[in-house]
């Protein structure tokens, strides 16, 4: 019998850092419903969905950062959005500011969970690629993930979802080939990805004009040469002052763009995933216990930089 | 001072099994001619540029496999080649078909040369990625590869072209990121690849319109992942019967398209490659040290197939 499995992105226009948890976990909801009336079987929300993206902002207090940071997960606020899903029968992806006190000290990470169809939690994973740097003097403005994150220590699991094997990222992992690579060896079938991506570059304006390029060229090129689906969310739109590229899309794994969206606000796109067509590209082109050669990428798992 | 390569990719229209060598190289020579006129410092030939692409062929006989393949580089016939780089002052980069008995076995490679502007050979490369299978009763007619020719044992070598750091790549390893990877990982500023690309799929004529498509996104995203410049010449039209892609490229370290053909025949693009561009793209996302974790990256160079 053929495999689909009905995939909804849902992407979320600006996140205000004067909006509440609750008014935010409410359009979430209300995106889940839209996700759910059209049969979707699974939703994806952005990076970061819970709150504004802050890592644009250089801050020294605790108290203050942490205000951004989830230490439940669900936890009073977020519980809703996970009783929704139970409820409309469909399952999530959420991308949010984990803080871990598990092992007496505060960790903090970039994280997405993987939450079923019966509204419970599935799997976690952190995000292996912070990009930017600690200190706003470092001219990296938009781009002071590392001064609050720490790198993520989960590896690339793939989770079992309905029968489906999924595999999530976020952000700018969705730019290294490691990170299919990783998944697509660990046999997923669908990424699902969130992201918060700022239109300006203060590193390079002079390739300001290829965001957006550059956002689908790296997905595309990943779902192909992997033969998974890939479904990514952007949180887009004006979010305090500073103006995040949407582009949120459904991949197939031809990497034919399926769906995306047209708007920077809230929006629902979905597409029913021909599973099945995973066999047919990867029998093409891509059958790696036949083709793929490890012992000659030993670099890749040895150097970071070039030599 | 502003570094640049102008570089050529020189795409041949289909050579027949009736052409002499004489006839092919008399071509070769005037491809060159053309892009030395127009400034190239270095052009790019075919894969198998010196003969049909005969793998879509199932062979038995010795003599006539290999008088596809040449024994000697240069041998009697492709000299001219070589005198006619000397003499206008441009390297290239050559795909053959190559019997190698250095060993006291007779060893078959799919490979292409690097020559110097003065004619003289720099480095060698085996193409790693053989796709297809060794009898035509599995299906996949077009592809051959893997009856005729061992698999690349020489690495991914990255070379010093008068102070460029070149890498090659040919045809199939064009579809997987550890070429680009590895490549990017030695150093290379500048990617030469060849390659044969038949338009009908018989494993998947349902992906057939996505050829061209599946041409392109591979290379643009290697070149854009790694920050290189990727220069990509096709044997194209109709050969023997069998129609062949072109869609030569020029591509950025943007994943730009720079310069593409317009033809399926015998055709010079050339590109003044800003080799500073680089750096620009490698600053903004690509800072491999700073970003890459080849802790995590184990499978890839463990694991053949999925888990």
């Amino acid at each position: 019998m053929a495999r689909h499995l009905t995939i909804a992105v849902c992407q979320t226009g600006p996140i205000q850092r004067s909006a509440t948890r609750a008014e935010t976990v409410d359009r979430l909801v209300a995106l889940l419903e839209r996700a759910a009336a059209a049969k979707a079987e699974v939703a994806v929300f952005p990076e970061m969905a819970l709150t504004s993206f802050f890592p644009r902002w250089e801050m020294e207090d605790d108290a203050e950062i942490e205000a951004f940071f989830e230490e439940a997960m669900p936890g009073q606020e977020t519980r809703r959005l996970y009783e929704a899903a139970a409820a409309l029968k469909i399952g999530f992806a959420l991308g949010y500011s984990e803080l871990d006190r598990s092992s007496g000290k505060t960790r903090r990470y970039n994280t997405m969970d993987l939450v079923g169809p019966d509204g419970k939690f599935i799997g976690r994973y952190r995000k292996m690629h912070i990009p930017g740097g600690t200190e706003a003097s470092a001219g990296t403005t938009t781009h002071l993930e590392r001064r609050y994150f720490e790198l993520g220590d989960l590896g690339f699991p793939v989770f079992d979802y309905c029968g489906v094997r999924v595999g999530l990222a976020l952000c700018n992992d969705r730019r290294w080939p490691e990170t299919y690579r990783m998944l697509g060896l660990g046999g997923a079938e669908v990424v699902l990805i969130g992201y918060n991506t700022p239109l300006l570059l203060d590193e390079a304006p002079s390739l300001g004009h290829l965001r957006m390029f550059h956002n689908h060229l790296p997905m595309q090129a990943g779902a192909y040469q992997n033969t998974v689906w890939v479904a990514a969310a952007a949180k887009a739109g004006n979010e305090d002052g500073q103006q995040l590229i949407g582009g949120s899309c459904i991949i197939a794994p031809t990497g034919e763009l399926a769906a995306q969206v047209t708007s920077l606000d809230d929006e629902v796109i979905v597409h029913r995933a021909d599973l099945d067509l995973i066999a047919v590209c990867r029998k093409v082109n891509f059958d790696f216990e036949l083709y793929r050669r490890p012992d000659q990428y030993r670099l890749i798992a040895e150097r970071a930089g070039p030599l």
